[in-house]
């Protein structure tokens, strides 16, 4: 099932029911007006809403509508958690290696997890509107599940059933707010602005044999500035799987329905090396600053300049036939104006 | 004006008006069925909400009901934000000199402040329910505030015009996992669990003159196992008012009505040093953790343990006639069962 949140003027925006192939949609607002109210009913309206999803697909709905990527909210506007995971260690190793730290034996066992703002999230066709460039703002292409109500300390057995949907994440990063940020030791605040999901959200079943050990084994398409920036296999070199993730995050305490627990930037590896541009024949990265530690890595210093604004951000993802599944994160970096 | 929510069996209870003295109450589902929604409209509901809070203290209502804070949530019993920052710069000093570190100039300008999780806050006289004492259970004794809608880049000008309500927190804080949480830079997540806040939250005029400055000039009451543990003054050493914090939350981001932004453990100094318990005439403490860093510093060892099953803590603040403004958070610490 594919479910998207448009526009409407209110704060939650309107659920829908959307079509497979992404062209026409159904309003289901006397059985859900919002995802979270959906996600906070989810035994008994996620039948229902399947049962609709079903019969939109066969054409046998009255009252569709031409589904439009452009009129989509993030599909939780705002939402109670939002905890992203860094489960790529091929990031971190990256990270580290640009500034010859090694990494420390637990991160390949204890996943790496900060709780991100969750309470205003941008649309997936918004600008990304911030104040300064200084800040050094880059753009992370991840994969992203919501979940139900999960109890504390759920075990890695009971964590699968708790994954419901899955989406598309643009983690906006402030590369030059975090060193000193997480120095503080205190997390990420400044340095992870809001960040927006893809047009649309959809169940694992909707995914086929891709979603498996509760991975996606599928390519993130990045492009940036209208290039492919990279194309990573999201199951691959996935040291963390989203089951283990929901478990990290519920260790010591309950999660709300409507919680969604992020992949961290996908990156992979080449050869068992750091990965190699598109050009260059590799996969190529989901956020500026992989590249720029590759170059820091070859050559000593980063040539790739972070976001200016003007430059445009796209994450999509399609299943093995090319056709887009969620719908994609189409974003334009602009200077923010004070009111 | 003073609010509370009830439980009423679904996720976001019940809002109702409370009487200054928290004797009676009034159900307010007509105007704004919960807290959050009140927020998202504050401009419209505030004042209506303020004439039957007015009728309510002049005896003029009727279904009128008797108020017991047993029966309430959290104000907000799941919020879209919480952020909590370290205002009083004592705490931090403290911990510092208990492990011979310094504290960075920085720290005097620019505030701690991490993102808490907020998706599952649980109620003011509901027990603590926790899997291991091995993770060094501790309370600590807060004051917080509730913003309405705060633009990205607010001045410190217009931040307390974005201060809505006021209320008291127990932010739970598991010691024992913070050190390995903290190093690796991401935050807390593990170490602060599930947290509460008072029954009652209230506008800032229901203070009158000890707001000012957007610090709140009256002592926290903290009774640990029914003794007086800590009567900080809330103003008192109190680095970061709550308009610094709110800036500092807002500076990459807007803040969705219904942000919590807490001032982190109340902690005064005593002559300029380290403060004193009650017994040997200080004020005392509003976390373990500080007098256990005062036994380290003093004796070199620390030897009040942190809580037990069964522990309990209390949490209030009295106006200056002594009468309770909030209600008061009390809670039990009980053994985690799986179900």
């Amino acid at each position: 099932m594919k479910l998207s949140t448009l526009k409407n003027g209110t704060r939650d925006g309107m659920l829908v029911v959307v079509s497979r192939d992404l062209k026409k949609y159904v309003e289901v607002h006397s059985i859900a007006p919002t995802l979270q109210f959906a996600l906070d009913y989810w035994r008994i309206k996620e039948p229902i809403l399947k049962e609709i999803y079903k019969k939109l697909n066969d054409n046998d709905l009255e009252d569709v509508k031409v589904f439009d990527e452009k009129f989509c909210e993030s599909p939780l506007p705002r939402a109670y958690a939002w905890a992203d995971g860094s489960a790529y260690l091929n990031h971190v190793e990256l990270v580290r290696k640009a500034r010859n730290a090694e990494v420390p034996k637990s991160f390949y066992s204890d996943p790496l997890m900060y709780q991100g703002g969750s309470d205003s999230f941008i649309g997936p066709r918004d600008d990304i509107e911030l104040e300064s460039l200084s800040w050094g703002v880059d753009f992370e292409g991840e994969v992203a599940i919501i979940t139900d109500d999960v109890p504390m300390g759920t075990s890695i057995e009971d964590a699968l059933e708790h994954i419901k949907l899955l989406m598309l994440v643009n983690d906006v990063s402030l590369r030059n707010l975090i060193p000193p940020e997480l120095s503080k030791g205190f997390g990420f605040l400044h340095s992870k602005p809001s960040c927006s999901f893809s047009p649309v959200c959809v169940t694992p079943d909707e995914l086929g044999d891709v979603w498996k050990n509760s991975k996606v084994n599928l390519a993130l398409d990045v492009q940036y500035n209208e290039d492919l920036f990279g194309n990573p296999i999201a199951a691959n070199d996935m040291t963390f799987s989203f089951s283990d993730l929901l478990c990290h995050a519920a260790k010591t305490r309950t999660l709300c329905a409507g919680t969604i627990i992020g992949s961290g930037t996908v990156s992979n590896k080449l050869d068992g090396g750091a990965g190699k541009t598109i050009i260059d024949g590799g996969r190529g990265y989901s956020c500026i600053a992989e590249l720029r530690m590759i170059e820091v890595i070859n050559d000593g210093v980063a040539k790739t300049p972070f976001m200016n604004y003007g430059d445009k951000i796209k994450i999509s993802m399609s299943d093995k036939a090319g056709d887009s599944i969620f719908g994609s994160i189409e974003q334009t970096l602009v200077q923010y104006e004070k009111e």
